[in-house]
Order: C-alpha cells, then sequence, then structure tokens
C-alpha cells in the first residue's frame, strides 16, 4: 500500500557536494510538506521506501527524518509511522493588529532573557530611521524569548540611548519588552514595514536558539513607531527557518 | 582611520564546528549589512582590519567577502576598498497591487524557462486549495524566471491538471506566465496570501538558481486566484537568500 500518493519519487542527489546527503533528503521532503504536497496528518513514506526512493541507505533517511521531528515538522508514532504535524504557528504579518499575533505575545510573556546589551556608533541608516541626533549613539538588546511552549526568538533591540537610557536593566529585571516599554511611556506600538530574508545563523543565534550552524533562520526587521508616528525601536526578529510560518495577508 | 565605525569588533567564531570559520564571517556581515549597522555605500573594514578583528588570516576574510559580493551585497572597487552595494530589489508584499511588482516583473518577462513538468497525484491539502474534483490530478510545471537583469527565481506552478491540459506546453512556447494564462482565460490574478519560509535549496534549483547546496533559499508560497475568486495556481517562489528584500507593508 502507498500511504503517500503525492509524495515524489525522489530527486537526483548530489553525492560528490560538501554538503550531506541526508541534508540534500531533508530539503527535499520540506519542500513536499511546505508545498503541501503531503499535508498535516498524513503519513511519510516508510524509512525502506524513502532509503529505496532515494537509493541511499535507511540510516542516512533516519538523519533526515530526526531533523525533521527536532524541528516539528513530522512526528514518529510507535509502530505506526511518521506523520506530518499539524500545521506550525503562524507569524501572521497584516494590516490589523498593527503588529503580529506571535511578536505580541513575545513581547508580552515576562520570559525574556537578556543575553548581551551594548552602546555602540549608529550609522547613518539607522541615525535616520530612530531620528537619532547627530553623535548619537545605539543602545542594543539582545534577547531570547519565546512565544507559546516552543517557539523561540532571538532578537536585537535598537534603541537611541539617550532617550532610551536604563532600557536594558529594565528588561533584565521585567522580561518582557511590553512592560519594559511602558516604563519608557511607549505603551502602543505600530509597525510600519516588516522586511523579511534569510540567512545561515551567528554562532550566538545558534547556541541560544539551539540549533546547528548549518541550519538557515528566517530574519524579520522592523521599524516600530509609537501612536503619534514615532521611531521607537528598529528590530531584527531571527527564527528558526521551517519552525514557523511568516503569512502575509492581501486580502 | 575607521571607516566603519558602527562596525562590530567580531564575535566568537566556532573553529571547531563542521561550517567552515569564512561562513561563520559571512553570517556576521550580512548581519551587519542586513540589520543596517553598516549601511549603502559604506565602507567595509579592510581585509587587514577584519582578519585582526575576527582573527583569522586574510584568505579568510576574503573568502567571505567574495562570496558578498557574488550575492550583490557588496562591491569591491579597485583601490579603494570595499563598499556596501545600493539597496537591492525588494520583492513587496502589499494590499495594492494585489501581487508584488516583482512577481508581476516574472510573469511578465517572456524569459522563462520550462525545466520540467508532469503530473501527480493532489494531496487533500492542495485538491482544497485549488478545488480539483475527487480523483483529480496536479499538472506541475518547474519554471526559472527572471526579474531585471539580475534576479532568478525558482518556481513551482501547480494546475489543476484537468483544467489546464496542455499549460505546460503553451508555457515553454510563450515563456511568459501572464501570456500563457491569458490563453486560458486567466487575465488578471489576484493573492489572497503569501507564507514565507526558509530552507537548503534542493539540487535542481541549485543548479538553476547558480548557487551552492549549502547556501540557504527565500521560499514564498501562495495562492492565484482569478478575478471572480476562482483558485488559478498554488506557488512556491524560490529565491536565493541574500538578494531580494521581502517588504511588507502594514501602514
Amino acid at each position: 500500500m502507498n500511504d503517500c500518493p503525492s509524495f515524489s519519487d525522489g530527486l537526483p542527489l548530489d553525492r560528490t557536494a560538501s554538503v550531506p546527503v541526508w541534508r540534500q533528503i531533508l530539503s527535499d521532503i520540506e519542500f513536499e510538506i511546505r508545498g503541501g504536497l503531503v499535508a498535516s496528518g498524513q503519513k511519510l513514506p516508510s524509512e525502506l521506501e524513502l532509503s529505496r526512493r532515494y537509493g541511499v541507505n535507511r540510516h542516512t533517511v533516519r538523519m533526515a527524518l530526526l531533523k525533521l521531528a527536532d524541528k516539528g515538522l513530522v512526528v514518529s508514532r510507535q509502530g505506526a509511522g511518521v506523520f506530518v504535524t499539524d500545521e506550525q504557528p503562524e507569524y501572521r504579518i497584516a494590516r490589523q493588529p498593527s503588529t503580529s499575533e506571535l511578536e505580541q505575545a513575545m513581547n508580552d510573556a515576562a520570559t525574556g532573557e537578556l543575553i548581551a546589551s551594548y552602546r555602540r556608533p549608529t550609522s547613518h541608516y539607522l541615525a535616520g530611521l530612530l531620528q537619532i541626533d547627530r553623535g548619537g549613539e545605539l543602545l542594543v538588546l539582545e534577547t531570547l524569548r519565546q512565544a507559546g511552549s516552543r517557539l523561540l526568538s532571538y532578537g536585537y533591540h535598537y534603541f537611541d540611548a539617550a532617550r532610551f537610557a536604563g532600557i536594558d536593566t529594565a528588561f533584565a529585571r521585567l522580561r518582557s519588552l511590553s512592560a519594559t516599554l511602558a516604563e519608557f511611556d511607549c505603551r502602543r506600538l505600530l509597525r510600519r514595514a516588516t522586511w523579511i530574508d534569510t540567512r545561515m545563523p551567528r554562532k550566538v543565534e545558534a547556541a541560544a536558539l539551539g540549533i546547528d550552524l548549518d541550519e538557515p533562520v528566517i530574519v524579520l526587521s522592523y521599524v516600530d513607531t509609537d501612536g503619534e508616528g514615532r521611531p521607537v525601536l528598529f528590530g531584527n526578529t531571527v527564527l528558526r527557518g521551517g519552525t514557523v510560518r511568516v503569512r502575509v495577508e492581501t486580502t
């Protein structure tokens, strides 16, 4: 019986590449799952079946399946096989609410960790974005925050060091970005625009998120303003690829 | 003279990781550029300066700089140094126009290449999305398209095989998705939602996009409908990470 008729027959792998074959199989199965060709609740072909399709041994297939399980894309049920999990959390970017619900949850939760904070000279670009005076400095907070039980986010938060002096110690005490900003009279943030890109993680990010250095991350960059349109912070949210679906509504 | 005061001092690298040190430096500089800490037109610290900051030899720094140049993030000017390039193309997702200008440009250009086309059984999920009848099949087109002079996109386009029979040969002839869809009486596509994720490329994608297997890609998934709200296609657009900034407007 073929549990998964829509699953591909296995595409050519590059056996001479520096990237291990199991990682190439991982990309291929991620493609199948993300592309909706194998949907939530569906059973993946068995290890044996996959090893035939890709022409590799079962151990190689198992490594790909273990990584998929670690990312939360599949779950193994004893004796029954490997199934695609329910849909993963969505980081929804829409007009309303003005910021993503997931970002809001990360801002509100009082479980944030201050990984580092430091001052650094500002670039012209960030000085412009944050309306920092000539000669002003940035105060940067690097944080590890979570939303729900699983989703971790490594964040960079850039503030005008003069206007937000002491925000690092406030965050270390309150552990919630919303509560911290409230102490600085910023109670409701509006998000103007979000830029999305991908890259490989920096060492600090990989360590904090508990991922390998060769797993890509999604980076969301944004500017938050207060109710009067005055810029409050420039932020970078770093998420493990595959663990969250960024969703943009255009209707 | 320090050309770039806002540039970081170089973060700890993991010398025992399976990921080469130059790739870790690449991630670090990508972070600086994407985070706006070194802005367009600014000069990067010199090779010598970077090799001191990271505690590596100049050859290692040069490999990271070459990859940055290949991605179009920096440009080297003979005798003057390495500069951050102007901002890269934006793949803008907004309410209006109903689809991204960049996606529109890729649809309109008559330079598309049909890499592969095939039928495959549909999953319940895609049958639901595309309103395919029970027992219906998918017709999949894999294409390589471009927008402007540089930006390449590897695309997967899933159609109801019954309704769009022959669309693969039409695309191979017309080489533009817009022109092809017009032959099937779909003249104006509306995009309902876009999901964004990242993963490592599949072999076919890496080969077509001209990138390495260990460079992450951005994957945009979407459903396009016709003017009456009837689903036309489910698509996946695969872009090289770092070469395009996906921008979401929320104002």
